[in-house]
């Protein structure tokens, strides 16, 4: 195990029916909240009048900020920014899943501060402060209720960027499974890919193979979050899976599983910020065809740990190590075909003559990132294999 | 899953040559600290002096408290009160196992409070404050270094009673597996056997079997405590085994198993504190004798959960659910054995006869903890499998 720091300050409050705390929990915080959502869904499932209710039943003034747009782009977010430095915000109450979430942390970040907030993701200048952040998740995928990171698309450079700071996480985040009953079977799939791909970042690219508890709570999270999502395509109001797809997916990425394990990488999302920041297409979808591709470019670095993935997920034995390995990404692969995620570019109708315009992209946030092994020629290797 | 708050905010240093960082952190809440420590063997691992130089350079002022016992008692935490409050103290640094940990916790409780401590521990009076805690842990067992809760016996009563509060969890806590090097054989199995316990309590009392994650969090613990353990008894100073030992001990009580699980009790500890109250024993081999009986007199009631602990774990498959669950205890009371910790009452010399008194001193806890279920009668019933 490697040297690490571990401090995860946000509160969760998971359940049903615990939407209606979040004005007593904003009320800590301040008197005047900026509500951001996205467009009609929380209106349509009547998250929203729960929400506004509570605000409101605690005296909370609200200003709306609507519109967030699955990956959140850098306009919208300046948009969100004047409104909230107009207003004289105290703090930032977002509804919603992770692309509300990143946009509302872009925007706390960006509310306290004098440069443009474009600036934090190119690392020009280093977010010191951000308004608290209270959020009511409806869509359990990216973490990003438990962690201090978020993403956003610049749209003229078309560079989706990330930002990391300690006073980004949430102070409080509601987890209710009964908000996501409605989401629909291709993202319950797209989530589950989601939150898989995060913590196989970690598990496959470490540079330390003895972390037994990490692994095993990695392999704790796939199995749970495969079955959650098997369960919820046959019933998508099956609460249980719904929670335990929802609490996966947030331990998924909250700083639970990478530390200890030394460096690391995430090379898929790397890729897959260049798919969805030139096409329209969901992260968790692009996500399953990059995976799909870069185990097979990756496991012969490492194939003692993708054995072991094989053997422990998928509970196969090949003849050798790298046949067990080979074996077990082929299993990963089949599930994400079973569950309807797409695997190949072509399923997104992303040609093959474009893989080098995206492997172009990729290497800004390779650079960003000090992924120096990922050059152009290699990133349009692995493209080559997502065909 | 059943709703549930999770909210851990302690910071967590991990690693190799850690334990200088101590002045730093320290600094950020106070100029004058309490160190709180137990006898002399921090002086000959070289701990005392690497943590003094810290907060010595860091420009703290030590009032240092030694003579912390294993077990900590309500007289030693008065004194520490009264040095407290007497030296107005800002913060506390705790040196050492959960022992001193505990006692730390209580005294900074106490030192914010008119009230005599121990109202505290009876529930006569609600902790709203206490002194911020810093921790340098020297032993990997109780968890207490990431969680909110200390253990005290009162020596008059002999009542050994706990206090939960959210400001008792520490502000950061240092874990240097270095540290634990020296921990001897015996100690290095108890303090597996405490970790294990803490977790199955959960795991075989919760009144929720929809938690699969939760349970495959358990499970992963188990298996690493155990690997480190049998490792560490081979090899005192092997550092991955002593850090897998440290991270899982610390993980297996900082609330992230047990979220979710619904309602769960503590009947191995309620019963084991009136044996370290009694007796003079080491907790952890209290616990390998009470879980040991205890886990024969429950199965039954759980028999599904029991088995698959069994089938997990120990990969045992009997033919029947009760004879796979019956099995796995067996396996479990079997590597007790081998890592030497006791598993009858009469290895650490408690006479049968003695049984009554003991249960009697237990329903004390069992009322404080509402366990309306374990009356003196059950609890006579399961001592009597721990002979």
């Amino acid at each position: 195990m490697k040297n690490f720091q571990f401090h995860n300050p946000t509160k969760i409050i998971f359940g049903d029916n615990t939407i209606k705390s979040v004005g007593i929990e904003t009320k800590k915080y301040g008197k005047k909240a900026l509500m951001v959502y996205g467009k009609s869904s929380i209106k349509k499932t009547g998250i929203y009048d729960i929400a506004v209710k509570s605000l409101t039943d605690a005296g909370i003034d609200i200003i709306e900020f609507s519109g967030v747009q699955s990956n959140p782009v850098l306009s919208h977010v300046r948009e969100g920014v004047k409104i909230a430095k107009n207003n004289n915000i105290d703090i930032i109450v977002a509804v919603g899943g992770g692309s509300v979430i990143d946009e509302a942390k872009a925007i706390a970040a960006g509310a306290k501060s004098d440069f443009d907030v474009w600036d934090f993701f190119i690392d020009k200048s280093k977010i010191e402060n951000a308004l608290p952040l209270i959020t009511v998740l409806t869509l359990a995928a990216t973490g990003s209720e438990m962690n201090d990171g978020a993403v956003v698309t610049n749209e003229d450079t078309l560079q989706k960027f990330n930002i990391n700071a300690v006073s980004l996480f949430p102070k409080v985040s509601i987890l209710d499974p009964t908000a996501t009953f409605s989401v629909p079977a291709s993202y319950t799939a797209y989530s589950g890919v989601d939150a898989i791909t995060h913590i196989l970042e970690g598990y496959f690219t470490s540079d330390d193979n003895n972390t037994p508890i990490q692994d095993r709570f990695v392999e704790s999270i796939v199995h749970t979050v495969m079955e959650s999502t098997d369960k919820i395509l046959q019933k998508p109001d099956d609460f249980e899976a719904r929670a335990s797809m929802m609490w996966g997916a947030t331990l998924a990425l909250n700083g639970l599983t990478t530390a200890g394990i030394g460096n690391y990488a995430f090379p898929n999302h790397m890729i897959e910020h260049s798919l969805s920041a030139i096409y329209t297409i969901p992260h968790g979808a692009g996500l399953s065809i990059v995976l799909s591709g870069w185990m097979k470019y990756q496991y012969k670095k490492n194939p003692e740990k993708f054995a072991q993935f094989a053997k422990r997920i998928f509970n196969i034995n090949g003849t050798s190590e790298e046949e067990t390995a080979y074996n077990g990404i082929n299993a990963l692969i089949d599930w994400f075909k079973k569950i309807n995620s797409p695997t190949t570019l072509s399923e997104m109708n992303i040609p093959a003559k474009d893989i080098p315009e995206i492997a172009q992209n990729a290497t800004m946030l390779a650079e960003k990132w000090g992924l120096h092994d990922y050059t152009k020629e290699v990133i349009h290797d692995i493209l080559t294999l997502c065909k």
